[in-house]
């Protein structure tokens, strides 16, 4: 054992650059990030980890953004030979987006904590992603970019600010801009968090965490599923759920971005002019039940562009990817490999 | 004119019992009202109006009961010759529940003001409604009972606690027992009342109004029917709408009858023996994206009992009735009229 970790650090220090280990934590430093609010987060930071290797060409590399809450650690369960992007011929940079906790966050930023950290967007969290690609890990271009959920919120706006970037863009569960019941759902949990902020209340946060629980999977979902037995455990559950002030205040920066994010914005409010920008070939996958991020504006933005859409069927909803994971999986690796 | 209003006023002297003017609000003093809890609502109050009139065979008589907040006064508006029930050949007694802000409630109790009144069911509402039919007016059967919602709920109550009382029940949009998923979007509810009525923060009612905007009617049709450019509205409507203490103590009461609602609960929790106590013609009506009052629990007693169901087809959920009309107005008064 001690010899093969020798022999590892040993290639480790003959190899051209450091290869990190796969999947390790990596914070780029950006110093000050311009936001288009025209403020700036300070001491700017850009967290990430890395699966597989940048082959030679450079042309492998796929950019994988997190969902609301999410981490470039939690990315790596998405990713595999089983999963929706295979790390035995492609490069994937998990990015974790502003707000997480680990990027420039409420939470740990030093100068500008809590409430003082300034409104980002999700333009703004691509903004930065691109300064990592081009400034610190030295890529002019990405084979793909993808994600799901608010990741693929962030995967449109790639597309749409970034035309030549990446060659393909899957955005998965996602939106190029809300419509209207998902603005009063992140509206509405707004207002729960800033109940909760103003007052520390736990009704808050269960009621919080109820909401995710109703729109996270459809009611048809839970009719087949959640028996009326499980309501004791389910409510124990919603009430336990505890949400640190920090935590919240993330929560809260996130869902913010999510309700401003419109890729039309600097267009007009044209998703035409948005559309036409477009050069990636994207894949839109949308889940048909998805009552937190509906579908309808991203087959928009599909039919507007003539992309391939992937819909899939079940009734699990946002929540319930893995429901039509195989489906989903082969039309992820299907589309990155050209075999579409 | 003169000469007309004074030949009603004459035929009304002559009637053997003063003929109410339609529609005009009665209220029926009911001493107390023991509850299954073990309290007892005191100084009891039932409210009711009449539509119609009662034939001399005293078969015509169809109970109609109030949903979630609804009054008496709001039933006129489902009667009438195109509505669910026709007021040419019925006679409607619209009965207003406990904790509507008419009958006893929380609002309007001397003894049992607010948080003092008394924890009740559906029911104990449906139990003091039956005192009103039979000590005061006089009824010892129906044609029907039928209600919508939380009305809906108190017909299926009535088909199992009164068996050979009404010959019809209709409950629309209904449920004997609530699914898991409607036992948390009522939960949910309850918590934002409850930070509601500790704080008084505008964000929780809010944010309860903005609950029922997402569940109210399906994401589907909001993506057809509501328009992205209309949410600043929609959110300057939601931050609007005043939601008074004496009102939040009404809501949270019937949304806690709602919670513990189960028709099956005096039976060892078994559907199966409360639908073997049925005697009436059931009609179960059921919107199928309803995500209020889920209709899986509805349809599973229609088929332990073998019952006919209607299932509303249209997209717009649990608010949007109207959207099938005419199929329900059809439904009813086919039903009621025995042309099924």
């Amino acid at each position: 054992m001690r010899r093969v970790t020798f022999l590892v650090l040993s290639l480790a220090l003959l190899a051209p650059e450091p290869s990190r280990a796969q999947g390790q934590l990596q914070v780029a430093e950006l110093g000050a990030c311009p936001l288009e609010s025209g403020e700036t987060i300070q001491d700017c930071r850009v967290a990430y980890r890395s699966f597989g290797e940048l082959n030679a060409g450079r042309s492998n590399a796929v950019l994988f953004t997190t969902q609301l809450t999410g981490t470039s650690a939690q990315i790596a369960g998405y990713i595999g030979s089983d999963g929706l992007v295979d790390t035995t011929t492609h490069f994937v940079i998990a990015v974790d987006a502003f707000g997480n906790g680990v990027s420039s966050s409420p939470s740990n930023s030093s100068a500008q904590p809590g409430a003082d950290f300034p409104r980002y967007s999700i333009r703004d969290m691509v903004a930065a992603q691109h300064r990592l690609l081009t400034e610190v890990l030295g890529l002019s271009s990405l084979h793909a970019v993808m994600g799901i959920s608010m990741g693929g919120m962030q995967s449109f706006e790639w597309a749409v600010s970034y035309p030549g970037f990446a060659t393909k863009v899957i955005p998965i569960a996602g939106s190029p801009r809300l419509a209207a019941y998902d603005i009063v759902l992140w509206e509405t949990s707004l207002r729960m968090l800033a109940v909760y902020q103003e007052t520390g209340s736990r009704d808050a946060s269960s009621a919080l965490f109820g909401l995710s629980f109703l729109v996270g999977n459809s009611p048809e979902y839970h009719a087949r599923m959640t028996p009326r037995d499980s309501i004791l455990g389910i409510l124990t559950r919603l009430d336990g759920i505890p949400l640190p002030t920090p935590i919240a205040h993330n929560l809260a920066s996130q869902v913010r971005a999510i309700v401003d994010h419109n890729v039309a914005a600097p267009y007009d409010d044209s998703l035409e002019r948005a559309v036409a920008r477009v050069q990636a070939d994207v894949l839109v996958i949308v889940t048909v039940q998805d009552h937190v991020v509906t579908p309808g504006p991203a087959l928009e933005f599909a039919e507007l562009l003539g992309a391939q859409t992937v819909v899939l069927p079940s009734d699990c909803g946002h929540n319930g990817l893995r429901c039509d994971s195989e489906q989903l999986s082969q039309a992820s690796q299907d589309f990155l490999a050209g075999r579409e």
